[in-house]
């Protein structure tokens, strides 16, 4: 019986590993993860943190028992440091004892995900400073908050993760200060609803320094003591930087599995690599933007999970494609919901298009039903009318809206029809015109002039 | 300069009006309505007896006197009761007065929406019977609950209005008796769902009696004092009969405006009738089925606003369409929201298509979020995959389910695609699978035999 062997035991590996194995049983598949942790959702290290999701280990959604119950076999703490493509075989070590092996393999899965970026800063180190990514440094952070009882943290980077750990530093009672080299928070929005979660942050009591670069890293031997920064000194209690994630691929240099030039892997619709056996799926490797046709590195575990269920059909011999993305993401930032999807006017330019964007506000709800509030839409189509992408901030109802966005975009819908789209509608859910219809509407003005 | 008619002063009928004064301000814009109501959100009637909506006037869109500001002239209590298209001419009855007079157009848009049926059994009248559609009955219930005290009711009709009337007495504090002919609540929904509904009334304590028909009405002088059904006699202190709403056409009988055989208006997707000069939009009119490609009667207030709009550019010269609508509706039970969209396998069926179904049923946040609820998703394609409908019931998130479907639907996408389609995604707002591409993946595997 052939033999598929896993790099890497969280979304796209094991995601993959249980696919093959449901539709070849008597394969052997064996996981090799370099951490501890198994088949946990890392989307939610940051509510773990906050005390949302109240224990750890309800963030994992697969034990190692269980998992050898269904004949995968599952070794943790085994990191492979290279591939030998030609012998079909890659070099182990084992954690635990410091020896490292040989493992073969008929198919290979490399599913090793992403890391955190650490900032090129000297002295960004120590028993306060922090990246956040996998379950072991969310762990570091949380028996750190635990242990010193820390009350204020510096967050530095304004992403998806950055805002949900603001959020979460400040559900545990700490106060939080923002900082960003940039212009803006969540730099994927356009300027009024990045403005509008600038606002819901302050409101939140939560610091926001802007285009502030980081001079020194300030110490007390072990300890960070403040950022100097061109905006003043920073201090706190810790220091959380989360500037991004890199794709885990450092032990493919040198092989033949085709690298972009940020390290991502290169595979085609059915997640191949090209090279005879080789398959990747997940944070380590780069898509194709379904709207651009360009490839992107946007890691994230729906993507991940997907790349890994249709290598695990083509590895059983089936015929499964895994088209790409349109860029569709969504945070929560307190009372608020932000989403994006597809290209704004500024990426839809820069891909060859000629695009037009508005950006409208209108009720959450019918005007006189009670809750709700204000949603904010912006919409990009190419001169032509295609849907090109979009983005809403709101207060409730946002991922739904971005969803039918995505939708209208994949499906290469125009704004004529998505003008004319029968969506849902009763008072307690949107207003009669939904706020994604009079995006709609005012963009089909602006573009054919009525 | 040319003069519109617009009969009909509610949701089709003033956005027409208001496209065509936008459009061309300088025509004389007539609006004649029979009630005493205009530009109203007819949908939050229920919202309103119910106190969810604390006062009645926040239901108004416009005020008359706002709409004579923008130069359209509004005429309340004048009832069209004939056309004569040969002329340009219509005979209207003022009700005040009780005179008639003929009023002539250049172009005429019909408005007139639906009329809530009346039980076609003896005795479905006096001071505790109602219907419930226009302002005038709405108000006429809540003046008699007021006055009389009433504390409970019999709801004859599970429809959409008899599922919000039955919640919004209940927040009343009345004790709420539904009544329903057929086998079933929501007649739309297929069978899982449908028990998800049912269990959530009877969880609030709403007696639901299905397969009940009405032999008689025992009345006591100007009040009902109980139906007797095949299953009992059933006392209330009011009567509601929510069996439905038909157009309100009566008035174009003899007329050449074509009609469907329910008195429905037939349109092109111009909203233009045929006759010289003659549109026609909302609940008056039939509509094409984006899914079967046939006419069908789904009378609501998105379409109406669409159709109105698409009347007015039309009139005002510029070239508009309403394709149709893909049968998209939501409905909030209680704790509760019921959404469909498209076709059911056994709608697909009677339309011709060799069609498969699935359902499923999948959390609505991750596992580990708190919060969320069970999600049911029941999920309809041809037997190539092309996605047909599907229906949705769930404790939130069943608006932004059933949109996306419904675009998904009226692009004609594949289920192979809606699989991978880029949904967004993070642990408050859904699982990493969401509960419809769980859905589809389950129907791919039936269709596809993999």
């Amino acid at each position: 019986m052939p033999k598929l062997l896993v790099i890497g035991g969280v979304a796209a590996g094991m995601s993959g590993a249980s696919k093959v194995k449901r539709l070849e049983p008597e394969w052997e598949v064996v996981v090799l993860e370099a951490g501890n942790d198994l088949s946990y959702g890392a989307c939610g290290l940051p509510y773990w943190i906050g005390g949302v999701t109240a224990k750890e280990n309800q963030l994992y959604a697969m034990t190692e028992e269980k998992l050898n119950n269904r004949g995968i076999e599952v070794r943790l703490r085994q990191r492979v440091t290279s591939i030998a493509e030609g012998r079909k075989q890659v070099t182990v070590l084992d954690e635990a004892s410091g020896r490292s092996y040989e493992e073969d393999y008929d198919e290979l899965l490399i599913a090793t995900g992403a890391k955190a970026r650490v900032p090129g800063i000297r002295g960004f180190e120590g028993k306060n400073a922090f990246v956040f990514h996998t379950f072991p440094e969310a762990r570091s952070l949380n028996e750190y908050i635990e242990r010193s009882g820390a009350k204020s943290a510096v967050i530095w980077g304004s992403g998806y993760v950055g805002l949900e750990m603001v959020e979460n530093f400040a559900q545990r009672g700490m106060s939080v200060t923002l900082i960003n080299r940039s212009t803006r928070v969540l730099k994927t929005l356009v300027e009024p609803l990045r403005d509008v979660i600038l606002d819901e942050l302050e409101s939140k009591g939560i610091k926001v320094l802007l285009e502030t670069n980081v001079l020194e890293i300030l110490r007390d031997g072990d300890t960070i003591t403040a950022l100097r920064t061109d905006r003043g000194e920073l201090k706190a209690d810790l220091f959380l930087a989360a500037i991004g994630v890199d794709p885990a691929t450092d032990f493919l240099a040198g092989s033949r599995v085709p690298l972009a030039e940020n390290g991502a892997i290169v595979t085609d619709e059915r997640c191949s690599t090209g090279v005879h056996g080789i398959w990747a799926a997940g944070d380590c490797c780069e898509v194709t933007h379904l709207v651009s046709g360009r490839p992107v590195y946007i890691p994230l575990g729906t993507t991940a999970n997907k790349m890994g269920r249709v290598a695990g059909s083509n590895i059983a011999g089936e015929q499964a494609r895994f088209p790409g993305v349109v860029g569709t993401a969504i945070v929560k930032v307190f009372e608020l919901e932000a989403a994006v999807t597809g290209l704004t006017r500024s990426q839809a330019m820069d891909a060859g298009f000629r695009a037009e964007e508005v950006y409208i506000k209108a009720f959450s709800r019918a005007h006189y039903y009670p809750g709700g509030g204000r949603v904010h839409v912006s919409l990009t189509s190419d001169e032509g009318g295609r849907l090109l992408g979009g983005q809403v901030v709101g207060p409730e109802g946002t991922k739904g809206r971005i969803d039918t966005l995505a939708a209208a975009v994949t499906a290469g819908m125009n704004i004529q029809d998505f003008s004319m789209l029968d969506v849902s509608y009763a008072p307690s859910f949107a207003p009669v015109w939904d706020p994604l219809l009079i995006a709609s509407g005012v963009l089909e003005r602006k573009i054919f002039d009525r």
